[in-house]
């Protein structure tokens, strides 16, 4: 048989005495499918981190059998099943530890808000779960818009306002639909924003917007109001990146809660 | 009606009297789904370009009209319906050229060359169709193995490799699937590269790049002449980008050949 | 000697009969110093790629002496002496053509509108150059500040508004500043914008975009018509992005044009 | 005066009684001098993020304050002045806290180890420090090249390598040279890689690695036993990432070490 002839390096013992945190295969592109609140599953195009820790004692790893486990869970993943990746992965590769990360996009059928035309909006998720941990960690980042409340105070006319990054990181235990954090960001931002936009669309988000100014700060605070309520959720970050449009940089704002302390 | 109060600003008149070549949406990301030759449809997210001309007596086009022919072909995007979905811009935007581009990760599941475990092996494949040209173009990034034989060569043993990106790009009239140009980039290297690899493959791999050691310029020049020969290409260009493991920065080849003129 | 006993494998002849359009070195990163207009000489980075052509009877070029050029000369590069580079490259690498390619983050001290506050303000440049042709290729993309005229019509209110990338390429032949197509393209926008500005700074900015309404088409038509006008210039291309505050994607337009015709 | 009519909607009051941990600005591009072992100064260009917490009873910060800070220490930035940085953040913002990050290309002139040709060598440096700790963070991201030693043990000739990044990060009080942590990196690999190379310098590597086949576990804990000794530091984190020639995804290894409860 090949295999007995071919000696199994990764398996020979180590003597200097270090353990590895974390080791496996990073940035693999791979077609998954996810939940999805409204239509029940959704195809998407990941990318993949997936770790084991080492024990001071071994060589290496056996880089194949994490890609073994990724194609055999790509057909449905979700914080429902991600502890069973973890264990096929500590079970598979005889670890004591697993960590697994994905990033995927995520697209939701969105209205419009006068002329209910439909379009794919895409948000960007991002679920990592380790096995040390009883809780799994989710995001979502959200394009949002912000119109500057000084901006509009201090001018005659106008306000300037622009394209946000509103992300919203949790952890929980217990299911959260990617669809509410989702609606966490988008109600805590001037508007939200679209896909296909009609012109009687276009009047109505300018106006609300100018009507609703929020400073970056403003935004994580609204968000943080909304998560310190939303039931399941053990800590939170949420973090604005306003790309301004009067500067060729980003205006940032970030708040971390802890709401195990407080419950 | 509410429509009939907003004023069409983009279709008043310009008189500057410049036309503009190119105008619409750009770097929208989208779940499309394409022909797949092994499996017939196949899932994925695109990024998108969309573009008409404008009149110089026009002032604007109607930004929404091209996410609603973008939503309208979602569902089946490929070399065989992409003149309809020029002809539906053209219609729509009332314009007389219309500029389609998309570019998409495809994978395939794939074997490894010993073991036969199986796993999807991402490509990235552009698609650009302009109503001008009577021809689409057609690019496929293809990532492989190189092994520079001037190194095997004056070294007592080994030779050093690295992940390349061999890219062929073709103008075309008639169907032309996807993984025939990934075979001729594929069969064009030291080794074609794998997402999964057991020991007898990884022996496999190493001991066939050795034995079959290329320049960067050796593998444009075996990509071309598979291309030369291959029916309905009109015109190609193939270029490699090698990460050189003993530098930071990559080697690179690149030919560019017009067959049209003979043929 | 050493040398003598390593085989020059690349100088060996190739029997497939193809000859190479572009062999060199891709991506590699650098300091330089470029002319600059206010203060003489800029340290920056440069992103660098260098080719050569290859006749169809050498196998491969040498990769080395592209980066002893590059050393050479990256005290002062400019248009002013890009054509040495290309001669140097030809007669260093035993060519009949020679490409270079150089993109660099330009920095210029801008002050503020009304404060009259200094900070520098950032700038993409790419000079291109090939021996075959008596010209060079200089981009500029510029981040502005665009108001949409539609928005601003319809509504009661207020008017969306975002960062814009106006990206002015020139081909010439005498000496054009980076400074003149940055200028080009700041006054073709609804507002230039800034790295610091203090409250009367946004109040300026804010009621100037306001009162200044343009659509990603009469950015580049603004553009184009300074262009027209401008000495030495024997083509342009004309490019805008507007990173739409109300979507998650771009609007854009392009004009090109060839001077050469017309003059 | 101007001044006086702007209300100053920032400084006013916040009732939702949420303190913001950071609040800044982002992703600003920066033309900087940092400290060079061999040359005494350095000229790069960095991207930088600065932040200050808000209390729960403000509603904004002062954005262009940062900026003001930026320009003022742009001519000399390194881990000997950066906490003067967070002093006068803390100061001009009225803040509690203050939070500093910079990541910038880092050249060093590198001689190629038999022709002793030289060439600049980009390395990537990221400076991190917060006002509530008494330490900086510095990490080097190192390019090295890695072959694989299960490949050259099982494979008749030959060994499949690539481009590796080796990230050292450490947490330190006192001067640490960035090139110390580069030595750490480049000695922990199959072999260091260099911008120029003649071919007896290649042969020089090619053999180098093959004598010395390393996984992605044991770079991760050659640089770890090499930290473990260095004086001044804190705690590390050392990764690496190997681009592999055989598969279009990374293998990775990471660990992380606090030596303050080793000391």
């Amino acid at each position: 048989m090949k295999n007995k002839k071919l000696r199994d390096v990764q398996s020979e013992p180590d003597h200097r005495n270090i353990p590895i945190n974390k080791v496996g295969v990073k940035d693999i592109s791979y077609p998954v499918v996810v939940l999805d609140r409204a239509e029940g599953r959704q195809h998407t195009v990941a990318r993949v981190n997936m770790y084991v820790n080492l024990p001071h004692h071994f060589r290496g790893t056996h880089m194949s059998r994490f890609i073994e486990i990724l194609n055999k869970y790509r057909d449905g993943i979700s914080t429902l099943n991600i502890r069973d990746i973890l264990d096929e992965m500590k079970k598979q590769l005889d670890s004591e530890t697993a960590h697994f990360e994905i990033e995927f996009p995520y697209f939701i059928t969105k209205e419009a808000p006068v002329s209910k035309e439909k379009a794919k909006m895409e948000y960007t998720c991002t679920l990592v779960a380790n096995s040390n941990e009883d809780y799994y960690t989710l995001e979502v980042r959200v394009p949002v818009l912000s119109l500057c409340p000084c901006s509009k105070e201090i001018s005659r006319y106008g306000g300037h306002n622009q394209r946000s990054f509103l992300s919203v990181r949790i952890k929980a235990r217990d299911k959260i639909w990617i669809e509410n954090l989702i609606e966490v960001a988008e109600k805590s931002a001037s508007s939200d924003i679209y896909s296909i936009l009609k012109r009687e669309d276009e009047k109505y988000i300018t106006e609300k917007s100018y009507e609703n100014p929020l400073f970056v700060e403003d935004m994580v605070r609204n968000a943080s109001e909304k998560l310190m309520k939303m039931e399941g959720v053990l800590w939170f970050s949420v973090e604005s990146e306003n790309m301004e449009s009067i500067h060729n940089h980003s205006a940032y704002a970030q708040i971390e809660m802890d709401l195990r302390d407080k419950r």
